[in-house]
């Protein structure tokens, strides 16, 4: 690698030479060539594109568009380009080993998976499951995940993933409490006990997250003494409690009594774990637990400076219905076979709003899928032989330690040791000193303390150079490996040994029986069970997918690479920061381009998903109130067309949602919101709405709105989760908003993953800028921060590589440009299907903004056809149907973004032209209402085969209604899922060995 | 990087302990799990593994089996070790800019073809496209490929890819002869007379090709005087010429009136040439040229150190049934749709044998797809604008070093400039000196003449560069970017400029106007375009390829991966060997494992497929006999049943072959072969021979028939491209070879991406060593070389990490398990079938090797049906057909390598059990002779949805004639497919814009 510098070197030609590159991204990024994009003003009526933008957004909120100059601009880099920057920044980070643990280890990412899910396109362009005819694939792989987390466990119920550990944990306390009933708490208060070696960022995001649901948390005094304060406490005040096993010390402490009295107290136990000293441990469920969770990451997912990872919850059966975000269950389809979908999903925040369980949208299904592949390769006996590698390993650590003289301070340990360094007569700081020079990170707890944690990374020169930190600082020689090979033999241990330092029993119940564990540990057999998935699925590698407010677009390659580097994937997220450079670089440039592009002055990269921005965001205003003696304040304003998260968030941090209506044009009522922002003046907190609308407009009176709302008192929160249209052309802070969160994985092209990862920061004014987030163990955010909101001080952290590439790529004018077509093909999209269709939602200009409303309720009555009827006929086309039910339940709302090119806008939109004419059909009585082309779609392969066909439209028409579809078609492997019997008798884990021989 | 050491450290358990590495390669590349093992032991009748292999090869033959020791032995690493050891040979490789040209050039090879193309399994683990109906997407990949030649060159035909582009040009001679009518030749001599402008490795691999076809090869004095030297050499001599254009040193030529003199004198023009420059060249179709052929390794393929790339060849209409190498053309289904194919078989090998043009079988369709995508990417008018950067940063180049007084001694230029340092006071050392100093390879020519070659990936600060080591050798202050960006306005050059320097005139005819050249150039248009290629072709992705004779195994992506990186693919084959070490110590390694493993004292990796090995083996044979005055043998004995290549290549030498009977139970007749070589024993050179034999069996008389053969003064060769059975057990060395080829691309686990690259390095014997084959440019090879048979040094370089890596995972035991399941998975799909087909030949212990041949000759009478009636069948069932036509016509040829689960192979053998049952339905008449499953097979999806269903079985058996298909099913896309419809009418270039409008 070159030497690291700050800048890249680097020649821009002023004017257009020789010297441009060719390799720009904004023509790859784009789908309309140019000729396509004249043809489609003019079908709009339009000569030019400025004229098209005037009439599409409001010039009174436009901004200056953003340059490609250095000063104020972003200065676009070539593909190449791009390369050599992140090459660069790369190598600025310093490739150490990190035995810090915390909840993150080494990983070994079988390459396998490596190119083959995290690489590829067909897995990270998918969408979240909601279409289950067409993502059979993924679905089965999640309920991998699902079952990993089950039997492990010990629990009957697993979810489909979670941001990260400690917000897991914050699910889990808000769980306990729904558990609860209100009216055990005589005293007023609900108490949630955490036992004092809960790791750090858990307590932090804890702690951010309890006031908010009025839970008093309480560290205990110690673990010895954790049921005497339990009963101390009493049956009145206790909710729950949490405690971590193997905890952050490595104890591996045993709670099946505290468990008991948990449980006869009223509460409920939540315990965090990790999955691999499972395959060892006595499983939480079968010693009392409710609700177990925790982070699956050390199952071959790079560590990545924190984050992404896939979070694991598990629960009892009695909880399922309070479980926070996606579960996948199975259930039947049309035909009576088996097909999976996504269960239970009346708890989620986009049907229960402010009443949700949890404001979790966005997970991590991609990481999921990462982790269940992991165990699908390796099979029980292979995650067994794996951790019991590390924890022999970490005997024979903790053997020669101890004859150095230092002393391990936990009784028991699976892989992390806690050593009090003092015996040995050194300080933990010349434990670090020497480490460091070693190339080592150890965990620094205190002067005399020092964590050590193992992983399946460690081989013999691993852990030779580990004891060898140990033998320099005492002053001793090297020793070489065979000296600690000679040790483990005598104290005869292999991968394969049980052993009693464990402690707690090992574990005696077997897991992951089912045959997906036991079947592919070839590479070759493995390689076709993830193909044999992906064939099932529809993602952007087929078409589009027109999810309104989803922003389904490219996700380049070049984008994509760098997270996969080691400089990226290998960093522990709590490693000293002067081991970072590179990271730190890419975050300053990344929260400065942010800031530009939303018209604010501070970001916060730390929310790992929307609507964990969303809380942040919402946690920041309350400090800002707090810090100005208004922490009274406490109604949050939302327009009942807001998404989910935004009610469900508001209610998280203990906001009132009083809601705002809408005019009949799709307009905020800014009398309604004038009336109620007057009435709660004196409590007013804020004010959440969407720009553009979630009705697909931008919003005449949004600078109004803002000042009505500042002039009650409140904070403006814009949701900018949509905000794809406006970059370069307004912005969110210069149309009045005080504080944003953006999703990078909709607008700033990180891929949907199926469904996560995903990253929510936020951007601010400056006065809200001292309240950004913080971390209890590395220095992030403002002087004034609120406690963490995730895990890891900077989320997601490795794929903000992602949105820093296509920011720089694009540079000012290619953002800007991006939004304008963005426009434009949502614009040609609701032009072309004007006289089909109904477009609910328009400006004055009859324009709409980078996405469409298509209202289809008359066609309930004229053919008896609902939105989901159309939206599995469109799957036989080979779409991926659009966002329905929300924001109106009739509508379709659909978002082409600019990735799409032309003659894909134009087969969906004859797409739509031809369902319009079946329609008529079904109108017209050629079609039976309850027998039609709706009716029984989708339409799989298997269909075909029939013998006898009997429905009164030809095989052909089923499947190939239009002509085009014979070349190339994406199929769906099930006939239409069954929800409702799904749902009635819930499967979330995948069948047993017997059930499949 | 780490700093790099010739030996890993490394620490290895002598015995099993806690330090045994658990992610070993062995179980994931084998199928078969161990009580899978015990199962299939115990249907064959064994109880264990010892006894099987024992009765399977002949314990005479036997070798101490391979260990995993360092002495003598192969030490396995883990994947994890295997990383870690690429990473650091990767470093020992030194990273310059090498502007050296001669036919290789820095490409920008774009992440989405890298990613989606290069290191995507369905793309390269795919064969080459002999079953048609599963292969639509390469075939149309590789038709875009031969448009390029042919749109570029001005030709009308153009074959699917050579191995490089000097054995492209000896190809070309070859043709030449074989085109111009022998009694021309009153004189006796053949001569082709080639340009001194010609680069000096396409000179030596001509000088190797030339003499086998008794062809005097004659060097030009000048290009100026070239017309009156073929005018002196007059119409009885002269049989071709080569010419190249731009030649080695930059200039463009005029050769317009040289090929009217040739075609005068009756004979065949070739031209050497650059697609890049003919997007602004005249193309030599268009003045003359009969062949032209070329490198397209520019378009998006790494350099890699020599290859792989994949050379083009376009010919006249006149010369197409000539055509060397594999020719996709375009035909019709049976259903009347188009459909692709390889056309004109019966030009090839596996036909013509000693009559072929060429014995080229593997070539490049891998690199040939990926050169294919680059233009798909960019279209003609991104190649134009790219061609024209690079020509026009080649003006500026010229201008600032002509003002420094260095003199560029050719007139005109596309990229390349030669550059007389003298008139600057300077010596080409003292350059040298100083761009190597800048990490900066030039071409050094002579004393005082330096070449550069400027290439796409040229930016300002390169160029700068470049420049900048002009200015300090003669001792003048750096400039800086802006200077060069200033000159190029004051020259007025624009990537856009067509510009005077070019000479010849420039290209006024247009290219590439087909549709698929015009529509995929955003990125999620080509990801779509890639993507619905992908899904048509049947790869190891979606199950068995039981290909005999091909060996098409686990590819691991542990093992592909280093070669992506770019300290492997950023190599000039002709930089200074000091600056490759990690090369050197790479292919030291492979060069001893692989002598190891065969059984040798010496190996030679120059051969690029296993055809060029046989041909290099055979040189060498040669070269042998001549050192020891016995240049006048001439005889090679060759049983009947040698693969193709085998008595092509022996033609190639010039040798007669006199082909060797089989006996009926399939061994070799070995009172034949005595009696044929004590016949010619005067003249016997060699004996070719295949072990194991081509019929899958372990011949057991091969010691004896070595010894005939030697006793009779011959050398025998070894066709080892099948001996993925006996490493470990047996070699090549052990029972009589004195020469062998091996095929990387079988055995050892390149994959075979759908046609190539390959690697058929030669191993042999002691005595044959010092003629290993040599190089003009790089010393290799032995004190005696024979003259190159490659363009690169090391043939396709960078491949050869995929080799090494296999081998040093699995390890000494581990190549003899594998070797061992092998065996065992082929003859359990021999025992199991025997009931119900008739295997043709086993062992006297009723054993087969690791391929067994099927007969269905029978079927033939009792049914009608052929054996690509059973192939199209198979396709129905999800599988690929297995080699077929060959050995015996009758015969199918079945290996299912050690990679295949027993699952997998149930799944065939159900298959094939349940046709066997079809037929005889065929047989009862319950389905007509002529209008039955295989006469209809394959069942394309799009024969469901016919309305009317008229065949004598339902649609479903048709499709599902197994219930597991519908689970998961590999569907073909087209019927079948016509061969001779589409011979009559060649068709080998894709539709023009208006016939897709
Ligand atoms: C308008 C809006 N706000 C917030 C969110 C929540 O984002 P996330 O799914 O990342 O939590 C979404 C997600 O679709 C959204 O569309
Ligand atoms: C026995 C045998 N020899 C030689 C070859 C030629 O190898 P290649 O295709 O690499 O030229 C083959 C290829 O199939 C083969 O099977
Ligand atoms: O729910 C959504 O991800 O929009």
């Amino acid at each position: 690698h070159p030497a690291p510098a700050t800048a890249p070197k680097a020649y821009h030609p002023s004017t257009s030479s020789v010297f441009t590159p060719l390799d720009t991204f904004l023509p790859r990024h784009i789908g309309p060539r140019s000729n396509d994009v004249e043809e489609m003003l003019s079908v709009l009526g339009y000569k030019s594109m400025d004229d098209f933008v005037d009439d599409t957004i409001p010039r009174g909120v436009r901004v200056q568009e953003l340059t490609d100059t250095d000063d104020g601009g972003l200065r676009p880099l070539s593909e190449l380009e791009l390369r050599r920057r992140a090459e660069q920044v790369a190598a600025m980070n310093k490739e150490m080993k990190s035995y810090i643990g915390m909840g993150y280890h080494n990983a070994i990412v079988p390459p396998i998976i490596q190119r083959n899910v995290l690489e590829n396109p067909a897995w990270y362009t998918a969408y979240t499951p909601y279409s289950p005819e067409q993502s059979q694939g993924r679905l089965e792989s999640l309920i991998n995940f699902q079952t990993i987390a089950i039997s492990l466990t010990g629990l009957p119920i697993a979810n489909a993933s979670l941001l990260d550990e400690s917000t897991a944990c914050a699910e889990a306390m808000a769980m306990c409490l729904a558990a609860v009933p209100k009216a055990k708490f005589t005293k007023g208060k609900k108490v949630f006990l955490v036992s004092p070696s809960v790791a750090p960022q858990t307590m932090a995001v804890l702690e951010t997250r309890a006031s908010g649901f009025g839970i008093e948390l309480k560290i205990a005094q110690s673990n010895q003494g954790f049921k005497e304060e339990l009963e101390q406490l009493g049956e009145d005040k206790l909710m729950g409690v949490l405690v971590q096993y193997p905890d952050v010390n490595g104890e591996v402490g045993e709670w099946a009594s505290t468990a008991s009295k948990v449980k006869e107290l009223g509460g409920k136990m939540v315990v965090a774990t990790d999955l691999l000293a499972l395959t060892m441990l006595t499983p939480p469920g079968e010693w009392g637990a409710d609700i177990v969770c925790g982070n699956s990451q050390r199952f071959g997912v790079p560590m990545g400076y924190g984050g992404p990872h896939a979070a694991f919850f598990a629960c009892t059966d009695e909880l399922k219905r309070k479980m926070p975000g996606r579960l996948v269950g199975l259930s039947k389809d049309a035909r009576g076979g088996p097909a999976y979908r996504l269960a239970l999903q009346t708890r989620e925040q986009h049907i229960r709003r402010e009443k949700a369980t949890s404001n979790v949208c966005t997970a991590q299904a991609l990481l999921a899928n990462m982790a269940a592949m992991y165990a699908v390769y390796h099979g029980p006996e292979g995650l067994r032989r794996i951790a019991g590698k590390v924890h022999s390993l970490t005997r024979v650590l903790a053997q020669s330690l101890t004859s150095l003289g230092f002393t391990i301070t936990n009784k028991t340990f699976f892989d992390t040791l806690t050593i009090d360094v003092s015996t040995a007569g050194v300080s933990a700081q010349q434990v670090h000193a020497t480490s460091v020079q070693a190339g080592i990170n150890f965990r620094r707890i205190d002067e005399t303390t020092i964590g050590v944690t193992l992983d399946e990374s460690v081989g013999p020169l691993d852990l030779t150079d580990i004891v060898n930190v140990f033998y320099r600082v005492t002053k001793k020689a090297d020793i070489t490996p065979d000296v600690l090979d000679k040790l483990s033999q005598e104290m005869s241990l292999s991968a394969e040994s049980v052993t009693e330092t464990i402690g707690s029993g090992g574990r005696t119940s077997e897991f992951l029986k089912q045959s997906v564990f036991n079947k592919h540990h070839s590479e070759t057999d493995m390689l076709r069970y993830m193909m044999s998935l992906q064939e099932k699925d529809y993602s952007l590698v087929h078409g589009m997918i027109p999810l309104g407010s989803c922003t389904m677009k490219l996700n380049s390659t070049s984008s994509m690479v760098p997270l996969s580097w080691k400089e990226f994937g290998g960093l522990h997220p709590f490693a000293p920061v002067d081991q970072a450079k590179g990271y730190t670089v890419m975050f300053e440039e990344l929260e400065r381009d942010l800031s530009l592009a939303t018209g604010y002055d501070a970001t916060s990269i730390q929310p790992n998903s929307g609507a964990s921005g969303e809380f942040a965001g919402l946690k920041v205003i309350q400090a800002y109130h707090a810090s100005r003696n208004q922490g009274h304040r406490d109604v949050c304003l939302i327009p009942l067309s807001a998404h989910g998260t935004n009610p469900a968030s508001a209610a998280m941090v203990g906001y009132k949602v009083i809601p705002i209506k809408a005019l009949t044009d799709g307009s905020l009522d800014l009398a309604d919101l004038k009336d109620k922002a007057e009435k709660h003046k004196d409590n007013l907190a804020a004010f959440m709405v969407t720009y553009p609308s979630t009705f697909g407009v931008f919003e005449e009176g949004i600078e109004e709105a803002c000042q009505i709302v500042h002039d009650n008192g409140g904070q403006v929160y814009v949701d900018g989760a949509n905000c794809n249209s406006l970059i370069g052309l307004t912005s969110l802070g210069r149309v009045g908003g005080d504080v944003s969160h953006t999703n990078l994985h909709k607008t700033f092209s990180i891929p949907h993953g199926g469904g996560g990862p995903g990253v929510g920061p936020i951007s601010c004014k400056a006065h809200l800028a001292p309240f950004l987030p913080g971390h209890p163990l590395i220095t992030t955010g403002g002087e004034k921060a609120i406690t963490a909101v995730s895990a890891a001080p900077w989320g997601s952290a490795s794929i903000n590589t992602i949105s820093w590439a296509y920011i720089k790529m694009l540079g000012g004018s290619g953002l800007t440009n991006v939004s304008k077509i963005a426009l434009l093909n949502a614009n040609y999209i609701a032009e072309r299907l004007r006289p089909y269709y109904n477009i609910r939602f328009k400006n004055k200009n009859g324009r709409v903004a980078h996405e469409c409303l298509i209202d289809l309720a008359e066609f309930e009555k004229s053919a008896g056809l609902k939105v989901s009827d159309f939206s599995k006929r469109l799957q036989d086309y080979s779409f991926h149907p659009p966002t329905a039910q929300w924001p109106i339940s009739t509508c379709w709302l659909i978002e082409p973004t600019e990735s799409e090119p032309k003659h894909e806008l134009d087969r969906f939109i004859d797409a739509l032209i031809s369902i319009r004419k079946e329609v008529d059909e079904v109108i017209a009585g050629e079609q039976p209402k309850d027998d039609n082309v709706f009716k029984n779609a989708p339409h799989p392969l298997a269909v075909l085969t029939d013998a006898e066909w009997t429905r009164p439209y030809s095989r052909e028409k089923a499947v190939f209604p239009v002509s085009g579809l014979k070349r190339n078609k994406f199929w769906p492997s099930v006939s239409r899922v069954d929800d409702a019997a799904g749902d009635l008798n819930l499967i979330c884990e995948c069948g047993t060995v017997e059930e499949y021989a």
